[in-house]
């Protein structure tokens, strides 16, 4: 199956080679999160999810922002059940970036915030302009940034974490880097290229063995460490006979570029 | 209700609008934690728990040191019951720290050391001066600094954690940022203004609203990530019904300042 | 029991008073951990546990590389079942360095690549030289370093660690130091002593307390934070009790030297 290049509304989804691009396009709004956009993400990342074509994917923002976080015109005077479903959709978004086999970059050109910032935290690797900047504001505006805790709090330090929530205030992309939210941090005009350079270096393994990496990360890193042993010790035993496996290390001992059946 | 501001013979309470102060006042002793000194903190933070006048806490110390741990004078001969007596006050104090509504603030002026460095590792922030230090050095007397090990290794990398614990060495203000065991180091005499600052912004927020964030933070981090994102989801969606929620998406949009109902 | 310097095929064990040194020495093989040299690796930490006179450990390796990770001439063509029983072999190693009541020190002089990377992440502390690179480089012949991951991903920030096993970069000394993967970097001329001053101070404590202290650091570190309490505050009014205690805070607040019982 291959992954659809029809027109979203929020959203334009590109492709080159096996990269994928996914770029939030609602400038005027600074890709603010409404429960369509949101909901367009889930949809273009369940189909790239299913293409064998891509290893790597690029979420980005287009405009003065890279995401403002939620709709809050969409949010006032909202039924408890809409606050739920907003949320629950929200969650699903999240956590399918976390459950695609592709790796996704977040490529943060401008400021992150609230659920924006989750996204950032949330996806397996980031690059940051210089000019990026992080928060978690909503105690500022009466509505706690509980969901991003979820995210920001397992990626950087609890200190930290408690800082960004309680005073809402902005971190650096230099703050970001230093304290695990993102993994580089480049001058604006190499931002593209950067994270471009890193989305290739993914994709020059095979897409299999990365995206049952990938997976097990995510699961491994919440079970006791005996368990998580267990378990990991089964995916490195099932991967070792894969075809890729035994080609990669064959090609070690022979001192040659290994070729992957699933590219 | 109100937090009374009745006499304590180990600390000192003070209020100065939002913001409480609990100063650990035992100098000659290095403010060392007797079972009384702990049981006072314990009492003070259970009235400042039912004042909603409070918005932030100060925690500080008198004298030449932070906090020095336990008080050994306490404890030579001691029964086993005696031990698990004193631990138990200790860890609720360290408990209540986290679980009053009311972030709290770690002022850090000078040495912390043992349970005093769990008591900066288990503050929701903290600042230290330049000069303050930080160690568990229990090995040194034979007890294993085991209950500050809990705070310690929830705050800072792994191995650190482990040097601080097997070594017993003191790391300095500059290591511990770098480490996340405090969120700011300033100069000595910027310390007080530094906290107080941190403490005013907290303060600007909703009471009501930093505080259901502040709890909730703790709880969801000991969840995995899905248990912890559907627990999230409720807060924030009970949260987004607050009239301070819809008053500060109001004013938010309406670019004015919103004005908190439960301040 | 004394730890008996039997003479092993892949390893050289050897003791200088409190510290025993355990030296991977394949350097032909960039110690590659084969099967074997795993057993090995078991069988003296065995010896080790039993010994009271050994305080510390120091773990490094010979030739040009401090660990290349599994023998790959040994992995071609396994059956599942070879696969299986080899990272069983390799897990029951890595726990076993957590679980001796003697703290183990990564003496790291070059570069610590897969099983070996995770040698440095599992050892209680690490010390590096400048030229120690590290990294987890299974994706580049197709087998991702899955268990590896497990030890990694808990010892560096998140997103650092999905780097890391994503792209099977090297990352410097430095960066290591500053993610946690290591305590300390020195100069290569300046790492065998510093390594050992480090090994002196935990030797200089009582061997029965740093040994109950390293054990519950990793038991409490998996529990939620209250059973983790729970947990500490019986060791430590355990702990105590002991004699080494009692001497150690009398001789605290006597002002001199205490004199361990259980050295």
């Amino acid at each position: 199956m291959i992954a659809d290049e029809k027109t979203y509304r929020n959203i334009r989804f590109e492709r080159d080679g096996a990269i994928a691009y996914v770029t939030m396009n609602r400038p005027e709004k600074r890709n603010a999160l409404s429960l369509e956009h949101m909901q367009e993400i889930i949809a273009c990342l369940k189909s790239i999810e299913q293409d064998r074509d891509i290893s790597a994917v690029i979420l980005r923002g287009e405009g003065p922002a890279f995401c403002a976080g939620h709709d809050l015109s969409e949010m006032l005077d909202g039924t408890p059940d809409f606050y739920r479903h907003l949320f629950d959709v929200c969650t699903q978004m999240m956590e399918k970036i976390q459950s695609i086999p592709q790796p996704v970059i977040a490529e943060v050109h401008a400021t992150a915030t609230a659920a924006g910032c989750q996204l950032v935290a949330t996806c397996d690797l980031a690059v940051a302009a210089e000019e990026a900047r992080f928060a978690t504001p909503g105690v500022k505006i009466g509505l706690f940034c509980s969901t991003p805790m979820v995210a920001v709090s397992r990626a950087v330090s609890r200190k930290k974490a408690m800082e960004m929530l309680l005073t809402g205030e902005f971190i650096s992309a230099k703050e970001a880097k230093e304290e695990g939210l993102v993994n580089r941090v480049v001058p604006a005009h190499e931002l593209e290229s950067a994270t471009r350079e890193l989305a290739e270096k993914i994709a020059a393994s095979s897409q299999l063995v990365t995206g049952i990496g990938k997976q097990a990360f995510y699961r491994q890193l919440e079970m006791p460490q005996h368990q998580a042993y267990e378990y990991a010790k089964e995916v490195m035993s099932f991967n070792a006979t894969f075809a890729d496996a035994q080609e990669g290390m064959c090609a070690f001992l022979e001192k040659r570029r290994p070729e992957w059946k699933n590219r």
